[in-house]
């Protein structure tokens, strides 16, 4: 069937090209310093990894069989090893170079040669190898970690059972412990136990870093890591079997599989031991006495997943919106305003209106995301590593995951609908990365679990605060709140503020573009949104399990969303927070504007909570989506130098319709057109016979 | 890397299986007379279809390469040839059956066999053959149709341009008249003028339907469409010339390429003259003077691909919600109620709130995509076909056709993270039918551009309507449609009947679930829209075309919002209706509420439009998502039946997960825990060991 599409949005308006410095006032960003700014805290590793990234043999080949693809992204592995891309965090004796947020952010770059690399990489490096960094001990790292980091033993990472998804406390595979030979049994009862969805099970995992039910003595200490061979050069070991997942909605280029266990025997010396060991007698030791947090600290250590997914996603939203963006930029489709010319279709408002704020969301992504990284980092290298440094740290990346996972879906569908059928053509690129990025979504934690982590912090957050608070302690907080600044990394926001400075906010609104408005806003709706959910939760101690809950699930929905507004005031202070770093006074009044869009784009999409709740007049209401048009045309001249920011080449983008070949055509045609204007050959409109015609017989409606 | 989630939202609450007839209040739908009526006004045809789609030979293997995918594809549409199933739609006298409706019906169906074949028997006998039909003449369909019927000339419908998509008016191919050799001479003059996009143009067309611009003694009569042969066994034939347009975002198993003419030479005849005929000589004519109306007229005859894009996008909808809530209502995760057992996942609000109010608009899409196509069937068939029955039928399957693709996408989107990695696997189904129905937004016109139409005759509607209307006219309109019943098919609805009656608008939403409360709201937004718009748009007149351009782009969103807010309301109608058809009281209570979740659900959407414009108090406003809640809960325990109730088997779904095998694993993995449980080795929880411990130390903090 036919695509009679390729246009966005059909009329009138516009700038023209020659009226672009006119438009602009003259203003113009400093693209260079912008990319440097955008290029986050490690830029060397990033562009280290964009000039590998831009490399003709790490990109991905469309087409390929499914045998052909994941051998590809395996042979790509060995390149990066050989590259020495991979190895930034693992220890100095080893030869890595312990650089945590530097090993982070040229990961996430290989994103743009292929989804397929990246997540492999991440299995093999991130994953497996990073298990046993940090769940084992030196002996484990000296004896497992030279084969994990030179690629001589892929391995994968056996977490996830079919029975158990996100809910990775109860998986029912087990390692009992066998006093008699010092041996773990590693053991798969149900079929619901099955580990599935594992990368490198299906071929070419060697090994694996399972998560099991750990027993002695009788006792299940909770989930434990276990090293276990699974296959050698003739297939899978004695006791280890397993399926294919065959083909996925995405990442085709990793042969993800299912592995299960019967009675396989390993070492007692296999236990990753650093939070949990088995002597040769049975008995169990822990450095952590609670089995729930000695769990929670376990799977703390494997936090970067979540991080480098939210940095991914960002970059692969980039990559879109600088295709997308400009190859409107060039297009031009029905001519309204004028007869000779058609419009450039992002001067029509519509076409604006969907790509300009996912524009100013990247930016807000990027800035927040590399304040993840920056937290990350302190984390991981020790410099500031506290409990409530762990804590953020999770609830951060949780967070902002989940907000930039989603986000680069609708960036990329968008995209590839503004871009028509050339946007449905693999060879453009929007389509493939939208499918590999898919299961970004679910993977290392579903959204909609993590939002609910986050919504769960803030109530805790809520009630430390406020235990035994009565309404005048309340109303104390409020109005020391309302003088200060934001209290908290990541955890709840000066709280109740609003109590006392509700009035100001709604007056100081009417300048709209006041930073502290902004804030005051979207602080506000977060924190009233959790003070009303713990309110009516605070019945739940009362009530039975099972009433409390009921009484939990009734608000389940409304505390994933109070998780989002959090998420997304976050992502607005890192931008803010940006804005005070840019030097360059046009780039700052863009930026500024972008920023804004992004602000008062939040307000707009909760604007229903805002007039409810009595922060905005029906008046103030109407004037945000007004002020957003205005936005919208401003930022129009900058879109382009926005999108370059991102710093990504041709050999990075890889899209034709982002070559400049859709200007030549244009040129191609006018060229054309004039011609034969010229030649005095060109066949005469029908419609201007019969004006002539209708002139003279219908004087008056001719002239419309 | 590990997919971690599976799982949607972590909480509590719940209703286990044995509850479910206390829950239902012993309320059951009657299953099978609501899948009667889904199947709409051509049942006979719809069951046939299935039967035939249920069949192994049509149904879509993952995996193929390009080649042999796009040999399959062609191979099933020589079965379904075989078979009879798509020459229902063609003259009685060359073997069909001038079944128009009907025939639209079973090829909607064929989306669940494959969505490639589908759209590759769409270009075959929907688009190629609908051309020779429609715009050729009785000469024509004897001399092509056999063997288009018959498929042995595979054709391509070649309108599409790169350089214009839903711009078909603006095209430059060439179909310039030559009297001396009584031929028309084809040509592609520049890059941006080949034929993009095109079904069959990569491989297996013969012939094609071009499109192009008729210029015969000098005169530019337009977009003409002419039977040009392209290709025989050997390759090309001379002048003719195309690429392939590759791998694409989905519909991989049909042969998109370009295709490019250089000075083509067709006879005469192979005009398709039906609405514009050339002489020998080179005189020029047509039954329709207005060359604007003849081409719109031209296009219309086409309109059946929007009418079946519209349906097909609901019917996938249909599987893929079937195949979410199946799964949902079968899986567990997380055990918060209760010690003994986990949760089924479509228990969590969250669940809900992802998956039930997509059915409740399917439900709404399969009511108003029945309308649509009884309205088609009455044009085509001549039993109603004026000229406003014509526009409105393109009206409504610009406003439908648009609303449903992007809601497939949705639905399919949210079914694949619903079910979380599972849904991931290209053997459940959800990533390869998103991908396939990925281009139905853009195809047969870009969602935007005729969102953008229905936008422009809703105001035309309007601007008939209060053509030099005075205040006291409009009061007196408004106050005759407040007594009175919505008035045109799919035009503006009642206008201004708000003026009228806007406080008992207010009143009347008390009771949320009065039907006629919804109705007012509903159509009181789009005609409030629409009036605002208008009232800005009055000034375009005495501006310069430039001007009044900028004007009209700066209100560009803003219709295409009140473009969707029509169609949404014809859509409530659309179930409203279907409702005073339902007999068993059960079926019509449930459907109600579901009817009202659908109608709430807009209204909750744009609940800050209702705000601003003091429609809905803030009280009332909370009330409404309230009262969707409790809809959630009461819908709940019906959601299987009301998937069932799409009709659609195993054969269809294809999806394992929703074949009953999560519920085996679930029986197995409680057999085995109680299994354990009961031999007494089972291991002790370290949790239980620790807190006798801590009950001796901490007597207090142990209770918790």
């Amino acid at each position: 069937m036919v695509d009679t599409s390729l246009s966005p949005a059909a009329v009138e308006g516009g700038i023209l090209d020659e009226d672009r410095d006119h438009v602009t006032d003259g203003i113009r960003i400093d693209v260079e310093e912008l990319s440097e700014k955008m290029l986050g805290s490690w830029p060397e590793q990033r562009r280290a990894a964009r000039r590998l990234t831009a490399r003709p043999e790490f990109h991905r080949i469309e087409g390929q069989s499914l045998e052909e693809y994941r051998d590809t992204v395996f042979g790509q592995l060995k390149l990066l090893v050989e590259n020495g891309q991979v190895h930034r965090a693992f220890p100095k004796q080893l030869g890595g170079m312990e650089d945590h947020g530097g090993n982070i952010a040229g990961f996430e770059e290989l994103v743009t040669a292929d989804p397929s690399l990246q997540i492999k990489s991440g299995v093999q490096w991130g994953l497996f190898g990073a298990a046993v960094l940090h769940l084992g001990t030196r002996e484990h790292h000296e004896r497992f970690l030279p084969g994990i980091m030179s690629l001589e033993t892929p391995g994968a990472f056996a977490m996830t059972e079919i029975g158990h998804g996100s809910d990775v406390a109860s998986i029912a595979t087990t390692a009992t412990y066998d006093a008699e030979t010092e041996e773990f049994v590693i053991h798969t009862p149900i079929r619901a136990a099955w580990k599935d969805y594992i990368g490198n099970a299906a071929v070419h995992g060697k090994a694996a870093a399972v998560f099991a039910q750990l027993i002695t003595n009788g006792v299940n200490h909770g989930v434990h890591c276990f090293y276990v061979p699974i296959r050698d050069d003739d297939g899978f070991l004695p006791g280890v079997g397993g399926e294919d997942d065959g083909i996925k909605g995405g990442l085709n280029g990793i042969d993800n599989g299912r592995l299960h266990f019967t009675n396989v025997r390993i070492p007692r010396s296999n236990l990753l031991n650093r939070y949990g060991n088995v002597d040769a007698d049975g008995t169990y030791s822990s450095p952590i006495a609670s089995p729930g947090r000695r769990f929670f600290t376990m799977l703390g250590t494997l936090v970067q997943g979540r991080v480098s997914l939210d940095g991914a996603a960002v970059l692969a939203s980039a990559v879109g919106l600088q295709i997308a963006i400009t190859y409107a930029s060039q297009r031009r489709q029905f001519n309204a305003a004028s007869d000779v010319q058609e419009e450039v279709i992002l001067d029509y408002q519509r076409h604006q209106r969907r790509l300009l704020p996912k524009l100013a969301t990247t930016y807000a992504q990027t800035f927040a995301h590399d304040e993840l990284l920056v937290k990350f980092d302190g984390v991981f290298s020790g410099k500031r590593d506290t409990d409530d440094d762990r804590q953020d740290l999770e609830t951060l990346a949780a967070a902002l995951k989940s907000l930039s996972t989603w986000h680069a879906l609708d960036v990329l569908q968008e995209a590839r609908e503004a871009c028509g059928g050339a946007g449905f053509l693999a060879e453009n690129r929007l389509t493939s990365l939208r499918a590999d990025l898919d299961v970004y979504v679910t993977f290392e934690g579903d959204n909609n679990v993590l939002l609910q982590l986050v919504g769960k912090r803030l109530l805790g957050d809520y009630g430390k605060r406020f235990k035994d608070a009565d309404a005048t302690t309340l109303a104390r907080f409020a109005a020391e709140q309302a003088r200060g600044k934001v209290v908290n990394g990541t955890g709840l926001r000066s709280l109740a503020q609003t109590v006392a400075d509700f009035g100001s906010t709604a007056r100081s609104v009417g300048r709209l573009q006041d930073e502290q408005a902004q804030r005051e806003l979207l602080t506000d709706r977060v924190e009233s949104m959790i003070g009303t959910i713990a309110g009516r939760l605070r019945a739940a101690s009362k009530l039975s399990k099972a009433e409390a809950a009921a009484l939990f699930n009734q608000n389940q929905n409304e505390l994933i969303e109070a998780a989002i507004a959090h998420a997304e005031l976050l992502q607005w202070e890192a931008f803010t927070e940006a804005l005070s770093t840019i030097s360059d006074p046009a780039t700052k009044k863009v930026l500024t504007w972008l920023r804004d869009l992004f602000g008062f784009g939040l307000v707009e999409k909760h604007l229903a909570w805002y007039l409810i709740h009595g922060r905005l007049s029906g008046q103030r209401a109407q004037s945000v989506t007004a002020y957003i048009d205005r936005l919208l045309a401003r930022l129009r001249p900058h879109a382009v130098d926005l999108v370059d920011a991102f710093g990504y080449t041709q050999a990075h983008l890889r899209a034709p319709i982002a070559s400049g070949i859709e200007t030549e055509r244009q040129e191609e045609a006018a060229a054309y057109l004039a011609d034969l204007r010229a030649s005095g050959n060109a066949p005469v409109d029908e419609k201007a016979t019969k004006s002539t015609f209708d002139a003279l017989n219908h004087p008056k409606k001719s002239r419309k």
